[in-house]
């Protein structure tokens, strides 16, 4: 663990930013209904221009542990190294932090990070079963089955390496740990928030429709195409 | 496609006020509970009195793609024509907007049409199966099952043949796209928005009776009789 | 029928306070999550201190019918006789009038009348099944099993019948009728809301429990004896 | 039963504390969808610095009987002593102040209790089956599998004892009274209100994991290294 520091001051500005998205963005996981008490957190990459090209100078902002949702302001965020250590803020970073940081470390495109128990995924995670791609909304998002990682106990990088294991074989910007919870990635932080109230949208969904029968597949080839004209056509361009 | 042009002066309030409408309706999603994230779109025909008998001239006000539920008012909503291309707007209009535009043209008293991957309608139409009229409010508004349209991929006409090709043969405004999720119609935006949130009512309460037996069927000629009352004598008249 | 009048000038200030609770007791209908979209109708009796020992003189005030949960109001309250008649009000009366003017002719002592289709009360109307008494607050509340009445078409006194005769012989408040949802009564409106409050809740709830397993009886007289003391001590006395 | 008196003087400043905390802590209940209508209730000790070591004249601040959440003050609080007895306040004590209170009189620790009738715990109870330890955050807050306590008919002390016997022997802060509901203890009136939020959501995951399939088991010394840290290391220090 590398000693903290504080933020340099060419960083200042994009950590300020960070902290305001951040911590807007956590308002985005009790709205859709992904957290209860303290539970769940979302981080972003502050990336460092000046820094090593593997990015491993790079910050990340994160909500601080234990703290309702009520209290979650941007002052209250916490700078963190790559390396997890605390390089600003007045309370000690979520307990997930490490595993937010082995991510950034390892999967230099990603520029968010999000963390839930949400119900329906967290219920796929527990049987330790991926979710298949039948639903278009899925393909659009998912690209394919929601896959799950492996078993890992907090407190070393068990936890940030399945992540990074599961999710480099995949087009899925979601895992679902086995018997803990789904933890999504994206470009920045809204876009792994958007895969966390997706992954939960599809679990609960996927989950219903399988309570009744079997849901129909959908062939690889029109899962292809719905993937890649969402990815690149949908949205403001 | 037409070329994109402007909205005609003697349209001009019709407009306006279709999309203060739109914008409100698109509300009563997320309060129902119909939607995440940016998903879902309601759309209004707004008919040119002095176009073609056949309302290939009228226009169609709809959401934009991508667009949060909070940043949704009237200026933000696109105007396009029956084919689809946009005629008055900043942003692109909803990735779905073929679709309701095939419906506006090969349905004529259609006024509105409303798109959602609502939970438990969504179940159904993953496993590619109608609701049975088992629930006097459904024999209220739906007149019978609530059909399931084929899989269709979404960039051609086929989501739009497929919904007008179900819903023509079936007194329901409400079909399910397989693998996709519900579609629905009324004389204006607000009957569509109504039929969204009651598919989803009825999907979900007749699921859950299921879950624990069989629900009991309504003869056929009750829910002629509950269908009849239901459009001629509910409501302000 | 009776011809509608209006309101004795003996009964104004009864009728404007009935007015005001029962507008405000319509709010806890969406509020609980009872109802979709205009669903749902709340009534209260009004008595006629001067009118017929059996009550025939007495009013009710109720809902309009197929107006938003948005509008309602005192003024737009509608009051009836208890033939279901138009008595004072700019709009038709709910369709369901009808039935809670059979109670209240029929059922001296009920002061409100409840009706909703909430989901997991219906999901046993339309498997026609009783709710098993298997839970404390079952027995504190409903001093059973909850009954399930007859199937009943609306448009005549059927429905109003069908409650009326299964109530009869409960102790329970709520009965749910067949195909179609709960009716709840009650000494006042406010009562019969709380039962359509705790109806779903224990529908739910014992729902939940057999989804995976058998819940287990709760023995006769723990029945009884947990329905006397919540009946005559529970509360502010 | 002891004879009500009033509050000392020398405990004046912490029952006042605790009348806004408790005050305050009621509204997480609906806020997580805890309860309905007037159910639920959570109480927090009010240690006596002056009195009997065993805690015996320590006092209970608690909700009172059949009140609306939206009447709920820090005014409205009732205070009682360990017996259940009314000390001070308007309105009668919630009815299940004597099982808070014998907790309060048998556990000295404990400093807060909650009693809910949340869904899927309850469910979990109607079957009388405790809750097994599938999920890391079950391991972390719970130590291990959700007991199951005995039948018991409220009026007497079967619910308090039977929670005092049930807890004894657990790590776990959350009780399933049989048939009955979730009761929760903790340091303070907020950590039994964590534990009644949290013993919900894992009810209602480990609920809808099973729905499907069966849920993997953590091994022990995972759940207990999991305990470990989280009773030890997380949150704010």
């Amino acid at each position: 663990m590398s000693t903290p520091t504080t933020v340099p001051a060419h960083l200042r500005a994009a950590v300020d930013a960070a902290k305001e998205r951040v911590a807007a963005l956590h308002a985005e996981l009790p709205r859709w209904e992904l957290v209860v008490w303290t539970a769940g957190n979302v981080s972003e990459r502050v990336r460092d221009p000046r820094g090593a090209d593997d990015g491993s100078d790079d910050l990340l902002v994160i909500k601080p542990s234990g703290v309702s949702y009520d209290d979650i302001t941007p002052d209250a965020m916490v700078v963190c190294d790559l390396e997890g250590a605390l390089v600003e803020g007045d309370r000690s970073p979520s307990s997930d932090t490490a595993a937010h940081a082995y991510v950034y470390r390892h999967m230099t495109d990603v520029g968010g990070v999000v963390h839930t128990h949400s119900t329906y995924a967290t219920a796929w995670a527990a049987r330790g079963e991926e979710i298949p791609c039948v639903l278009t909304m899925m393909a659009d998002e998912f690209g394919g089955p929601i896959p799950v990682g492996p078993f890992a106990i907090i407190g070393d990088d068990s936890i940030g390496r399945g992540i990074v294991e599961t999710l480099g074989g995949h087009r899925s910007p979601a895992v679902l740990m086995r018997n803990h919870g789904p933890f999504t990635i994206g470009k920045d932080a809204r876009a792994a928030v958007k895969a966390a109230v997706m992954v939960e949208e599809v679990a609960r969904t996927v989950h219903v429709s399988r309570q009744l029968g079997e849901p129909l597949p959908i062939a690889a080839e029109h899962v292809d195409a719905l993937y890649d004209r969402y990815q690149n056509v949908y949205g403001q361009h």
